[in-house]
C-alpha cells in the first residue's frame, strides 16, 4: 500500500484535521466530533442541507458543504456510514428554524442512520426530509440504484433553492428534479485500497478495465480489455440514453468525473469523445464539468454523468457557489 | 500504459479538443493552431500574461489562463516546449498595448522559445518581459532550479497586479517579489508514462519514495523506503525554511500539491502534519491551497510549496480569479 500517510488507524481524523487547519474560516465541527462538519455561515431562515457517506471519496461529501451547496456532513469511516448520533448533532447545528433536507447516496447503512437522525430530530421539533441519490444506470433497477457522481447536480439544485430560501418541500423538489434528470455510468482501471485492509479487494490486469464498477469497487457489467476514449464514451453515453432517452434538440449538462488516480489530461480527452457523439445526435451542451467530484482515494476510472436541462435546473447550475473544495462563480 | 486515450499521437490535440468543448465560453485559440490557447476575455490597456510549457501537468500550465490570472499559453507536447512561433502568435492576439510578460519555468526548451518569441515580438513593437519559476528547491543551486508547483505563487501576484492595470514593469516587480519568497519541494511515490513512449522511464519498488524528484521524473536527492506523512512533511520543510529561513510570527501560503494519482485525501493528511509543524515554529499560515496545482499526468507524490507572506503578497493571493480550471472568490 503505497500511500501518504501516518498510520492506517489515524486515517480519517489526519485527513479532518488537515481540512479544519486549511479551512478554518469557513467550516467547523460540533460537538467536540471532527466528524461532525459544518459550515461556519449560518443564514437565519434557510433550509439547511446535511450531507454524509464514508470518508475515501473527496471532494464527496464534507467538500460540498458552503455558500450556496450544503450546511453540514456527517463524515464515516473509510467506506462507511456516519451514524445517526452524528447526523443529529449535525442536524442541530445547522438548523435555521426551517428545516433539514437530507441528501446523500443510496447506501443501505446511510440511509438506515439518516432515518435514526431524523427521528431524533422529529422529537426535538426539527423537521426533516430526505432523498437519496440513485444515479448510477448500471448498478440496477431504479429503486437499487448507487449513489454516485451525478449527486453533485442534486446538491447544486438544492444548494441553490435554499440559498433562495425555498421552503423546505421547494428544496426537496429541487434536489427531486435534479434527480429525476441525472444519470450516471461509471467505469475502473485499477483498485483502491481501504487502509486498515491494506490491500485492495480486486484485481484488474495490466489491460483490463471494469465497466460499471461502483465507487467502493462494486462489480461491475463486465472486466474486459482497456477500450479506447471514444469507445468507452460511446458505451456510457448508450447506457445513459437507453435509460433516460432524449430527443434532438434538448439540452444537458455533461460531468466528467475522475475517481482519483486519472489525470485531468484523460478525463479532458473522455469529454472530447463525449461532446463528439453528443453533437452528432443533435444534443446540446449547456455546461460541462471536468475534474474530481467523487472519488475513490487512488482508483484509476472515470465516470460520465448526464443531467438533462430544462430552464430551472439551469438557473440552479449557474448559481455561484463557494466552498473550500470548489468554487463556481 | 493503462490510460484513458484514443491513439498516443493524437494525445495533445484530443485533450485540447475536449477542453475546447467544454470551456468555448471562455477560452479560444488562435491562428488555427489548437496549441495557441489564449482568454477570450481581453481588457483594454491591461498588460498581457503569457505561460507555456509542455502537456502533461493540468491544470498547469493553461488551467492558470481566465480573468484575474494569464491571458494566454503556448501548449507543447508532453512534456516538451511550446515553439517560437506559437507563442509570439498567442502574444500578438493577447497583447492590449501595454506589453507581455512571459512567466513560466526554468526549462531550457522553454527558455530558448520564449526568448526567440520576445525577439519576434519587439519587431512587432510589442514590448515584452521575462521571468521564470524556479521554486524547486533540492532541484540544486537557485539560478539552475526548476520551476513547479510554487509557480502558482508568481501567477497569483502577476495577474493580480495586471488585473489592477499595473505597468509591464509592476507586474515584473509583482511576479519576482512572489518567486523571492517562493520555495517548494516534492517527492514521489510512482512514475508516470509519457504516451508515445509507452513505459515508465524509471521505477520505484512498491515500497519506496524519491525526495526531490522533478516533475518530469528528472532524479531526486535519495530513493528509499515510503516515509510516514508526518516525516516527509518534517523533511521537506526543514529543506524549504534552510533555504529560505524564516522568524517566529512570519506568515505563510501553503500549496499543498497533488501530483496526479495521489488522493486528495493523503494531500489532507500531508497538510495536517505541515499545519502542526509551522505552529510548532510560530510561523502563521495566512491562507492554504490543497489540490491538484501542477501535475505530472498519473504521478502519484505530493509537493509542498511556502510562500512568506507580506501585505502585498496577501493582497495578491487573496484577489479573485476565474479560470475553467481553478476559481477563487
Amino acid at each position: 500500500m503505497k500511500k501518504i500517510i501516518n498510520r492506517p488507524e489515524t486515517y480519517v481524523d489526519d485527513m479532518l484535521s488537515g481540512i479544519y487547519a486549511a479551512h478554518a474560516d469557513q467550516v467547523r465541527y460540533v460537538n467536540d466530533d471532527l466528524r461532525c462538519y459544518c459550515t461556519k455561515n449560518k443564514k437565519e431562515g434557510k433550509v439547511a442541507i446535511v450531507t454524509g457517506g464514508g470518508t475515501g471519496h473527496l471532494p464527496l461529501f464534507l467538500g460540498y458543504v458552503g455558500d450556496g451547496l450544503l450546511d453540514g456532513c456527517g463524515v464515516g469511516g473509510v467506506f462507511q456510514s456516519p451514524s445517526a448520533e452524528q447526523i443529529y448533532e449535525i442536524s442541530k447545528a445547522v438548523d435555521n428554524g426551517s428545516g433539514v433536507l437530507y441528501l446523500y447516496g443510496n447506501y443501505t447503512g446511510d440511509i438506515m442512520n439518516f432515518d435514526m437522525a431524523s427521528e431524533l430530530c422529529e422529537m426535538e421539533g426539527i423537521k426533516t426530509r430526505s432523498i437519496v441519490g440513485a444515479d448510477d444506470v448500471l448498478s440496477g433497477e431504479p429503486e437499487i440504484r448507487r449513489g454516485v457522481a451525478g449527486i453533485f447536480f442534486m446538491y447544486k439544485a438544492a444548494g441553490a433553492c435554499a440559498d433562495k430560501m425555498g421552503s423546505l418541500e421547494e428544496v426537496l423538489a429541487a434536489a427531486q428534479k435534479a434527480k429525476d434528470a441525472t444519470r450516471t455510468v461509471g467505469f475502473a482501471l485499477t483498485p483502491c485500497i481501504i487502509p486498515e485492509v491494506g490491500a485492495a479487494n480486486f484485481q484488474l490486469k495490466e489491460n483490463e478495465m471494469a465497466m460499471g464498477m461502483g465507487i467502493h469497487g462494486e462489480p461491475g457489467i463486465w472486466t474486459g480489455e482497456l477500450k479506447k476514449a471514444q469507445d468507452i464514451a460511446a458505451e456510457c453515453l448508450d447506457a445513459i440514453l437507453k435509460d433516460m432517452p432524449m430527443a434532438e434538440g434538448e439540452e444537458v449538462a455533461v460531468l466528467i468525473n475522475g475517481l482519483g488516480a486519472t489525470s485531468i489530461e484523460e478525463l479532458y480527452i473522455l469529454n472530447s469523445s463525449v461532446s463528439k457523439i453528443l453533437k452528432e445526435k443533435g444534443i446540446g451542451v449547456y455546461r460541462t464539468f471536468v475534474g474530481e467530484y467523487a472519488t475513490s482515494m487512488e482508483m484509476a476510472g472515470a465516470s460520465i454523468s448526464l443531467c438533462k436541462m430544462d430552464s430551472q435546473l439551469k438557473e440552479y447550475l449557474d448559481y455561484p457557489v463557494n466552498t473550500p473544495f470548489y468554487c463556481q462563480k
